[in-house]
């Protein structure tokens, strides 16, 4: 009965139902949408399927932790081709470590659509990055590895996987840039607004100028990290200019 | 010119190709062999790319590792719907705990195929394990998850993982068959032989007699594990009499 009353209450507070909210998230269509319900069942739901076995998104965890640690070793394997066993396993520590995951859940907004008994204020620190492993867990489970490798190459690899920001040599390039122009004595400004459209996510899009030319131009899901991607993409149009 | 004397060697002394061994260790036919040739060059051959990387079978024992935890995950999970998180990473560590990687690269006889610049009884106790990791990490990277996922199927998780040997609730069906006989007065006996055939990997088959009465029939590469198996077979056909 909660359960029912707890999709419904979701479902109203979203403004559109389950499965249009997955294929926002996913960036494809799911096959079914019994693993990724189970994906968002806080435990506090006390459900249990026919066998009595509890069902709830902390097993998927586990699922989800290992296909992200398989998919971003096999990346790392072939982005770097120079790196040892000892590098190999650093680097993928810092990508699948639990602050990176937390804001990787946080930006995708997964404690929306929770289904619990206990407010969501009660939940831990740690309650974004769980529920970012338990949705893979539940891509795995409903399309398999490919897409499970698809989407973690989307929301994890491909926008913040950085080789040389994850060795420490590059930790900000807002902040080389910055450097740049204060010494060239250019003038730089970042314009940034909230995008619009009807995204299930909050874009944020951001203009970079240098002596009034817009030199780049990104979208992210957060300020910052517009930011941080418009200084990567001028960094790299004007490498050969800087240094 | 070490490489092709050792790869020369390694031939003549096989009695066959590489390609058809790996055929044979694998159960599929390779789509191209220079992974697999990477997976059993020791770093002892200092063997390097263009681009001056390493060229030995470490780096691939990180990504082997990775599908391995993958696939064991993926089976564990659906296996025991029971489970929860800590149940799930407890099982999983002991199918890919050191010894047993050991021993499956030892049962694969990977040893033999290594090239190598040291004495292969140089090489610590781990080595079988490491070579069967970097297969799993080959296999991947020539055939894909899925041929990966099938390759550890019928390689570790058909053949060894038992939920109730891992648990611990039965140590072994061998000694469970003989209590049961003793108790119940009936004589067994096992009949094992070495098997025939042009197989790479030696086999043995076993007939389990309970009262001159062959019950159950098995093969393996190992006399113990056929044991082991025919007397699991007959556990199971006699398990309404067995308690």
């Amino acid at each position: 009965m909660s359960v029912i009353r707890n999709i419904l209450n979701s479902r109203s507070s979203q403004g559109g139902n389950f499965f249009n909210i997955l294929t926002q998230i996913l960036g494809f269509k799911p096959k079914s949408i019994t693993h990724y319900k189970k994906a968002f069942t806080h435990r506090s739901l006390n459900r249990k399927d026919e066998e009595g076995n509890a069902i709830n998104f902390e097993r998927m965890e586990f699922l989800g932790d290992a296909m992200l640690s398989a998919v971003v070793a096999s990346h790392l394997f072939k982005a770097v081709p120079g790196g040892n066993e000892g590098y190999l396993t650093k680097m993928r520590s810092k990508v699948v470590s639990r602050k990176h995951l937390n804001e990787l859940g946080k930006d995708l907004g997964l404690i929306k659509h929770v289904q619990t008994n206990i407010p969501k204020d009660q939940f831990g620190v740690n309650i974004h990055g769980n529920l970012f492993e338990a949705l893979v867990g539940a891509i795995y489970l409903d399309r398999g590895y490919k897409y499970c490798k698809r989407f973690i190459y989307e929301r994890v690899i491909d926008p913040y996987v950085d080789i040389e920001q994850l060795e420490g040599k590059v930790i900000s390039y807002k902040s080389l840039l910055i450097e740049w122009c204060q010494k060239e004595k250019k003038e730089f400004d970042f314009e940034v607004y909230e995008d619009t459209g009807n995204d299930e996510l909050k874009h944020f899009a951001v203009k970079l100028r240098i002596n009034q030319r817009v030199v780049a131009k990104a979208r992210a899901t957060s300020k910052k990290k517009a930011e941080e991607k418009a200084s990567k993409r001028a960094y790299y149009a004007l490498q050969n200019k800087i240094e």
